[in-house]
């Protein structure tokens, strides 16, 4: 059982009576009911890559967890209303093809598709490098089958884009991470196919730079940018460092760069065009300092690897401490200088990873000393780290946890941050559905 | 008090013991507690243009009206994220001009915006033409506060596009028609402004030819396909009857007409050369018999009036039995083919008007008899027919309710086509944030 009772990271161990395989909704539900009767606590588990120790049971806890790989059936696939209706257990990666399959296309993308499943990506509301456009998981489905605490099985696996017949119940289980039921199918909605991709790295002269460059392209280009990712020079340097073949697209290497995306379902040459045009005027204004775009398909790969890159860098390079945050987009330039006033304050050599989805106001900000032995002392300064940190997104009207989800990891931090009434709320929630508080205790609340 | 106590259609008129017109938030939640305490309920009103009695109180009520119009404010304006907050009572026409003001665009558009608010925008999550492209009111929003049943206040007025640290519980207000508490203020997502758009008049064989061109334009297109609205000739002789100077655009008038709307962030030219070469590819395959693309605005004009005119031509020739369906957008030419035969059957002398959201696979469809004399009789049969068009729309995994909500109009009947334990969890969900009841007795369940 091992492997189903460690989470991916390694950071947490847990304890289960076993682990079951259920084949279909009917077992699921069996299973369920039998936790029920026996007071027996239930962990979802999906491919294991949540980041939050979600789906990792309590340590000594009388617990089963399900696991839903084998529930990966293609239940129906309607191609002129968009939509197709999967098991939870499919893995993203098996969604995106067949979406291609039928001249579609499903944009969640993420570093961990080919493990993750739906279940996951809909109970983590999973985001990624194209939320910009496309919106998070929650954005990208119609309907859900769960089933519930008492064993009941909720069908609502509706494919309408128009349904005003009270509550939205499927929103509750959506980012839930388990705690409200057992997601087992779900209709998503797939889209037309982007036959144009143009890539470009910039240079900007810093985050106020690449929000304002941001607005000047969703002006003139709409909804085709796609992606728009920032990075700090540590990032990528540790990126250089590590990843054989590496080589900076700008050299020397800006203190910020970002990474663009337009995609379009027309014209390739339109769409380099547009890019380079509005990337020019950017130029002008002073806001971009040099740029290049991506010439071959091989090349745009490469860009992209950089910035996939930085993940396995940083993990090579050695432990560090995370934050997952959000802020209004027009407050990320404050929060990046901000935070490294404050933390450079206390700790003179902090290293400072910073990178992410800027487009939708969420940084990765990773925080590390480069010498090893020092780095172990800074780690065990974690909880004072992730105050000042934390602390500072939330006056900013942020949240301390932008994509991965509270879990076990940020279960207790987050109640410091949000108020009594929406704690009070979500736990009223809680025992409404789950008033034995079976079905995934200690996760969230 | 009147006005406040009589529904936009005239279909229902209750009584209250005062209507109240609050300030701001605070006054909101001071009437509440006291209702609370005193045990009179209570139902909140924004434009009192909703098509269900949702805003209108239940005749010999013990009840307040709180009435949002006197709360107005914008909040705050952020242009780099996208974001305007403001008051519950803002008309939907007052947040597409602030929008424009500063270059940029609000989505929604109903013929109701001059008198809409924000609240009961998304109280009854209202949809339109624009739906394909940009959503419904739930999709074009980030937060909100909310005055719960007992008087205290949720903010939830986060401006984050990513945002995973709990359940989320703005989805449940929106779309509850004021059953879950008092909506004062939200978060809206703006958009960028559209720059050009291209129109076009579309003759097309029926609705399988239809739905064929919406995904060959999609294809093509993509996410430049803003508006797709089906309009069945009865629909369009009711409007040539009734409305001075409305002319056929195709002559004659083809059994089933699409009207197109394409709309982008560049270009008018290529995109006007775009939806051209997609209605002669689409010309060729049969899929098309004629089509007339607009050469100037006022020509776009004239379609969409055309359009716009279908209900107030429909008042004019008098009552009809009204359905606001949606069934998957692949089923909708099964839908039309069939629940004409089903009604030709038993009333041969049927007129059915049938128009609306193809894209979304949304229809409003009307029925009646020509002869006034006769429709009064036929108007008799509403329940009869509603069972029929219903029972249809159910077994094509459709909704008897897709844009305009239940209220008091649709709250028996959908207890026909929910499942009992949808009922059941909606119910819990009430008695969880309402346990006495008090928040607009009597709508929705
Ligand atoms: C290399 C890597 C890159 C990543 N990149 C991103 C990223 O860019 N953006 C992002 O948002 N996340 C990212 N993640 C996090 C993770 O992949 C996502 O959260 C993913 O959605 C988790 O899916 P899973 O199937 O592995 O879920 P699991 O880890 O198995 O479970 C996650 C949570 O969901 C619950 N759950 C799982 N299945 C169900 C179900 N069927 N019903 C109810 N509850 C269920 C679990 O109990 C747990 O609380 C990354 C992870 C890795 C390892
Ligand atoms: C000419 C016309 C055209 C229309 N076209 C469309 C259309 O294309 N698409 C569509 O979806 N609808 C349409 N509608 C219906 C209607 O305009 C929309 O439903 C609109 O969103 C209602 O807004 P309102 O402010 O008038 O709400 P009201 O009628 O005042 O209230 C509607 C419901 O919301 C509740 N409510 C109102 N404000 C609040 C609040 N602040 N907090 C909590 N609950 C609240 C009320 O109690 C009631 O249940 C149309 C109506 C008309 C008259």
């Amino acid at each position: 059982m091992a492997p189903y009772l460690t989470d991916w990271r390694g950071r947490y161990t847990g304890d289960a009576l076993a682990v079951v395989f259920p084949d279909d909704t009917v077992q699921v539900a069996e299973v369920v009911s039998v936790c029920a009767r026996a007071g027996v606590s239930i962990v979802p588990q999906g491919g294991n890559t949540g980041l939050c120790g979600g789906a990792t049971p309590l340590a000594r806890a009388r617990a089963v967890v399900i696991n839903l790989s084998r529930m990966a059936r293609v239940r129906a696939l309607d191609a002129e209303n968009n939509t197709v209706t999967v098991e939870a257990g499919c893995t993203l990666a098996s969604i995106q093809e067949i979406a291609e399959g039928i001249d579609r296309f499903f944009p969640l993308s993420l570093a961990s598709e080919g493990s993750c499943q739906v279940g996951g990506n809909l109970s983590t509301n999973a985001g990624g490098v194209q939320v910009l456009r496309y919106g998070n998981m929650r954005d990208l489905v119609l309907g859900l089958e769960v089933v519930l605490p008492d064993g009941q099985v909720w069908n609502g696996l509706r494919a309408l884009r128009k349904d005003n017949t009270g509550y939205d119940l499927k929103h509750l289980f959506i980012g839930a991470e388990g705690t409200l039921g057992i997601i087992t199918a779900a209709v998503l909605k797939l889209f037309p196919r982007p036959r144009a991709r143009s890539t470009a790295w910039v240079a900007v002269s810093g985050p106020t730079a690449a929000v304002g460059l941001l607005k000047a392209l969703k002006s003139t280009c709409g909804d085709r940018v796609t992606a728009f990712e920032i990075m700090g020079r540590p990032a990528l340097e540790l990126v250089f460092k590590h990843i054989p073949g590496a080589r900076p697209p700008i050299d020397p290497l800006p203190a910020w760069s970002v990474l663009v995306e337009l995609s379009d379902t027309v014209q390739q040459e339109g769409l380099s065009a547009l890019l380079e045009r509005a990337l020019a005027d950017a130029l002008e204004t002073g806001a971009v300092s040099d740029a290049v775009v991506a010439a071959s398909l091989s090349q745009t790969k490469a860009l992209w690897s950089l910035r996939e890159n930085i993940s396995e860098a940083q993990r090579i390079e050695g432990v560090s401490i995370k934050h997952d945050v959000s802020v209004p987009v027009s407050r990320v330039p404050d929060f990046i200088e901000r935070a490294g006033q404050l933390l450079e304050a206390r700790w003179p050599d902090v290293r400072i990873v910073v990178f992410g989805h800027i487009g939708d106001g969420n940084l990765h900000y990773n925080l590390s000393r480069t010498d090893a032995i020092d780095n172990q002392a800074f780690i065990g300064l974690t909880p004072e780290i992730n105050r000042v940190v934390h602390d500072l997104v939330n006056s900013l009207d942020g949240s301390i946890s932008a994509e991965h989800g509270l879990g076990q990891l940020k279960r207790d931090e987050i109640t410091r941050y949000k108020s009594g009434l929406e704690l009070d709320l979500m736990r009223a929630l809680k025992r409404t559905f789950d008033p034995n508080g079976i079905m995934n205790p200690g996760k969230v609340l």
